[in-house]
């Protein structure tokens, strides 16, 4: 299996994580029902990490949830215990072998918080510490970047946030519409040549293209966070991500002609603001690529790619990563550079 | 005041800080052992946002505090409103004029949290919405760039750290320790020739020095990114920050000759694989630039620049980032650029 294929896969792997776990997820709404948490804390690294940031945005929305990121290095590097007693712990790491986030939940368990790992290995170490286990069920990820280990771990916690709807009616449309996923993946997988066409276009008149800009808001900055982990691991692009408020706070700084800047903006609470930015980016010449199930919006940009549209906005991440997957693939063909044997990366990090 | 200025500035800005908003202090202290909280909730953008970084390790570490970072648009652009009424919810902004981020205080006051503000204007929106206000006695910021108001952020963050110990003789250390910082601020600033030359040598030997990689590690993470952020708002730098754990994890993809790693490296709990990434950088014949306060690890760098040592590990961050901004504030101007006139840029940004 190449990474090629992994991509590819992906309507499928949903497919499966839809279909697992079902008993764990129920059994943990109860015990959240019957003794609710305050909080909920998330411990992850590299993309698992950005997994964890679209769980605040869809947690916090849909179930009014104050989610944080754990920072493993206070409890692995410096000892400390912060008190979560009353918290959910959540560790995400498809290998479920990174001794930091093992340590995290096995300190959280310590001190009788509910723990959860999401892994695509139920027998690793992450697994052993937790209390309740989703299984992934993406299938053995043999590339070194990760693709379908990222999109069934959105998955996943989407299906958390939806078994923790009080709402029949809630409940039902949410089950619908995660069902509709897998299709909606498919579609999105359809533009692979016109993505292959931007990135070469791209690489010819962006010069090197050794650096770009990405920019996402809300529930898309998750997706701007892991493309740009793409294009690192893969492309070597120096690809700076960051939400829009972030952005005018200091990087807007670094934009200039020959440096593009990739834009998600689909419909949705943030895409008047990415609206404006596409503006003003037009006026300073900048060359950009607008990601969006919106034809007036992806006009806008110097280049564009379409999202299939009728997507929720909860959901959406889901699938705006996978045209994003692509563009990496393909941009690091285009830098002469191999997919599959990404510089100095090993599969499992094993960080203390 | 031109930046450079207020770069010097800040030994004297941080014993106005000292000497600031005692009495706030101990009526929140007051307030969180009577009615104690299960965590802390930060909501900040830019600057400010790397000052909470350093609360989630000073609190986590010293106090066993759980603190996670808010994203103001849960709140902000979807309207929802996450259930904090249990924790301490903190807004920190030099300005207090961010909408989104007293939106976050103004809702997690009506729910009943406790909310603190952490400003330099304590007339201001912040400081209105908040129930307790730390004033950060920085005096007036002109320069577009914050460096006085970042370090006396994360000075009023130590000394609530400080105000919630509970043993006698803990506190008493902290607050002798606290009180010898402005002479360790003036200590760091006296490396600014060095400083300059590397700024100087780097730009000569890595050419353009358009790209570079900073590293830090546990109480360093936070100085990573505010020294990247310097860098890119300043000497339009693509600045790329990590934690040491995050880099190996995907970003080390991008690390070769001609584009220099600066490695924050102090003595303390990571030092040990901060030395072994500047020996794996050595062998790849990286450049480097190492900030310690310990000649054996400087060694280890191409070039290296010197923190005062006996700082204890928790306070390090307020000092460190010194000669960080005044390598900013060199290649800056070893590029050709203006330090006092960044591009795009507004002093307050009123992200919605």
């Amino acid at each position: 299996m190449t990474l090629h294929d992994e991509i590819l896969e992906q309507p499928a792997a949903l497919a499966r994580q839809l279909a697992s776990a079902r008993d764990a997820l129920g059994a943990l709404a109860v015990r959240l029902r019957a003794k609710p948490v305050e909080s909920f804390v998330i411990a992850a690294r590299g993309s698992s990490d950005h997994a964890a940031i679209y769980g605040q945005y869809v947690l916090g929305v849909r179930n009014q949830l104050s989610v944080g990121l754990a920072t493993p290095s206070v409890v692995s590097l410096y000892g400390a215990h912060p008190r979560v007693a009353r918290s959910l712990v959540i560790g995400i790491s498809q290998s479920g072998a990174s001794p930091d986030i093992v340590s995290v939940l096995a300190s959280a368990r310590r001190a009788g918080a509910p723990t959860l790992a999401i892994t695509n290995d139920p027998a690793s170490p992450l697994a052993e510490a937790a209390e309740h286990v989703i299984d992934l069920a993406a299938g053995p990820e043999r590339a070194v970047a990760a693709t379908k280990t990222y999109t069934t771990s959105l998955l996943a916690i989407a299906r958390l946030s939806a078994a923790l709807d009080a709402d029949t009616a809630t409940a039902a449309s949410a089950a619908a519409e995660l069902a509709a996923l897998p299709a909606f993946a498919s579609a999105a997988l359809g533009v692979e040549s016109q993505v292959e066409a931007i990135a070469r276009e791209l690489r010819a008149e962006a010069g090197a293209f050794d650096r770009c800009v990405i920019v996402g808001r809300g529930f898309e900055y998750a997706t701007a966070r892991e493309w740009a982990l793409k294009l690192k691991e893969l492309a070597r692009v120096f690809a700076d991500p960051y939400s829009a408020a972030d952005f005018l706070h200091g990087p807007i700084a670094l934009v200039q002609p020959g440096i593009p800047v990739l834009v998600l903006a689909p419909a949705g609470a943030a895409a008047d603001g990415q609206r404006e930015l596409l503006h003003d980016l037009a006026a300073r010449r900048v060359a950009t690529v607008v990601v969006s199930d919106d034809a007036e919006t992806r006009a806008l940009g110097r280049w564009s790619i379409e999202l299939p549209p009728g997507l929720p906005e909860w959901l959406r991440p889901v699938v705006s990563i996978l045209p994003a997957q692509l563009f990496a693939y393909h941009a690091t063909i285009a830098r002469g550079l191999d997919p599959d044997a990404p510089r100095y990366l090993a599969k499992v990090t094993r960080t203390l």
